[in-house]
């Protein structure tokens, strides 16, 4: 078939804070042809992303993403990667290509699946979908208690597993054991305990040393993230010294960074999201990749149910790799913009919804409520409108 | 000094071709402050930077540029060090945010050079800048003729090294090994032979292989990116088997992928591009970096005389790392972008020119005469409109 049309979708809550939450805004990407519609969300800047899509060329190497796109066939998953070789060469230097193109290539996977009847991991290779063990990721509380009754709460709501992320975290060691001991205790004794540091200590590698102790005794999976996310050096060194695994990978924005992280940073989870490293091939390319090192791969995800469904099918066929990244804090945005739910079941999983391509239905009311009305003029011309959804 | 304004020109010739030419449109950044005016240049897609500096924030860890930078003080180089934190912090998750920056951050050391009446290259801590051997930098020939003729006419014009660079090259064995002989045969045997592969073999060593024996036949100095900027694997198993050493690193957006080029790639000479990697700042570090491991660093520049200079700036200091990148096919915006010229002298070396910061003027009727006239709307909100030169 022929990609007849290709639409962004710039959502937002009326009004977005600073905090960590990245489902407070969205840019969702709707994709058609051959009678079929697929969808696929940006992990991205809304603004910057659609710019790299509309953008005019400033020459062959820094072309716009919609020049490798719009009227491309599109039969098999070759079609894909051959436009994804393309806007990699002839978008090189446009930096924000990679986000752009992430939620494309996951719409026109999406669109390929719902032509062929087929789910999106079984046209990555897969022969089944196991289930993931979800872990309710939020962000630390303002204090020590705060956190603890977050774990609580979240351990009351049936998850097994829990990620606390970002500031207050790294401010204080102390405040920091707190933190850490408080969601041990909320969480039991059972729980698995997970730490997303965010980016906080830069390079410092021994200011992120002093908070192993507290990690092992409060019995942490992973110390997520402790440095900047291209800092493999600084990771190694923190690795040897660490009887907690790191993390690390959710700003890989090519298949390459992906990789390195586990080749010189030494990390024991890379953690893909979709909606950033180009999509589901090269996310797939990282899951074959750390399954053939022994490395444990995790979805990042933080926005809507349509990015969870996406970050999930890279990796839906390894059943050993089961921690999945479940966003539980989500804004009414990303929460309205799929009438499809993955909920956890009863006994605490979650599985990939029914159905062909990423099996979530858009809500289009969603695509209404929340939209951001963004104009793009270019020497008088008008190169980007809002679609009506 | 506070910083009052920042002001962005968008310039494009009047047709942009697929040519590998990033002189056909620019990026110019004007700061202003403490009464003086600094320029910069991202080497960038406009409209894509633009959005980063514009855009409204999607949440704590995706702010756009201009939140770390209007308002702030700026009184040494600490001050920028410090707005580069927390650009690479609070946009962490804009991926064009880099490019968007690296203008900025040029016309910061700009602005803060005029200010203390000093250049821009002993602010980097340099006591002295040298003299530089530029080299022609050319695209290939569509024939090996072409190619011969290019070589012949860049020495007549008094060009000790030249570089070829992008297509035809990599398409045909056979063909390559003729433009390299022409190449070498057009620049007589005692000149200094660059080829840039454009990234055309994108991770087949095998392929890049091939080449070797020509390239050592035509005594080439150095083999530039041969791979994408990223698949240090494979530069590293390309520089194993290679007697010309291989050069890369333009693509770098961020300090620690120079570095890695060094590290992991094997690379014999780092190219920054200080129009991407965030300014003359990681510039100066990756170039700290090259010294401490004994490779060479170049800069990289395909754009006017302004990025040239920024370009220069951060190895201006290091007498032994002579060669530098001196774009001869510009644009004629460009060109009349500045009023200053850094033209080769009669030794054939080029100068840093004499003057505080950068020391280039920037003609205010070329930002007139080329000006893109951009219109970004937002919820109804003008965003973004084109300054006055």
């Amino acid at each position: 078939m022929r990609i007849d049309a290709v639409d962004f979708f710039y959502l937002a809550m009326p009004e977005v804070t600073t905090a960590a939450d990245g489902s407070q805004d969205a840019l969702v990407v709707r994709v058609a042809g051959g009678g079929h519609v697929g969808w696929g969300e940006c992990e991205a800047s809304p603004l910057a992303s659609i710019a790299a899509w509309v953008t005019p060329m400033s020459h062959g190497a820094c072309r716009p993403v919609s020049a490798s796109v719009l009227g491309e066939t599109l039969d098999g998953p070759a079609d894909i990667a051959r436009m994804a070789a393309r806007v990699a060469y002839d978008s090189m230097d446009l930096l924000q290509a990679a986000h752009t193109w992430s939620g494309v290539e996951i719409a026109l996977w999406d669109l390929l699946g719902k032509a062929k009847g087929e789910p999106c991991w079984s046209l990555l290779g897969y022969t089944e979908a196991h289930p993931k063990l979800p872990y309710a990721s939020v962000l630390f509380g303002a204090t020590s208690d705060e956190t603890h009754a977050r774990a609580k709460d979240i351990r009351a709501k049936g998850f097994r597993a829990a990620k606390f992320g970002w500031a207050p975290f790294g401010e204080d060691l102390r405040a920091d054991e707190a933190h850490l001991e408080g969601a041990r205790a909320g969480l039991g004794e059972d729980g698995i305990l997970l730490i997303d540091a965010g980016q906080i200590f830069g390079e410092d590698v021994e200011a992120a040393a002093l908070r192993l102790p507290a990690m092992e005794a409060a019995r942490v999976t992973w110390f997520e993230e402790p440095f900047a996310g291209q800092a493999y050096g600084a990771y190694a060194a923190l690795a040897r010294r660490s009887r907690v695994k790191l993390a690390g990978g959710e700003a890989a924005h090519e298949r390459h960074m992906g990789l390195h992280l586990i080749e010189f940073g030494g990390v024991g989870y890379v953690q893909i999201d979709t909606g950033r490293i180009g999509g589901l091939g090269p996310a797939k390319a990282v899951a074959d990749e750390a399954t053939r090192r022994g490395i444990t791969y995790v979805n990042h995800t933080f926005t809507s149910n349509l990015a969870l469904s996406a970050s999930i099918q890279p990796y839906a066929g390894l059943a050993s790799h089961q921690i999945c990244e479940y966003p539980t804090g989500l804004s009414t945005l990303a929460r309205e913009l799929t009438t499809t739910r993955i909920d956890p079941g009863e006994d605490g999983t979650i599985r990939l919804p029914e159905g062909p391509g990423l099996g979530v239905d858009v809500d289009p009311q969603a695509l209404r409520d929340y939209a951001v009305n963004v104009e793009i003029k270019v020497g008088g011309r008008t190169i980007f409108a809002p679609a009506t959804p």
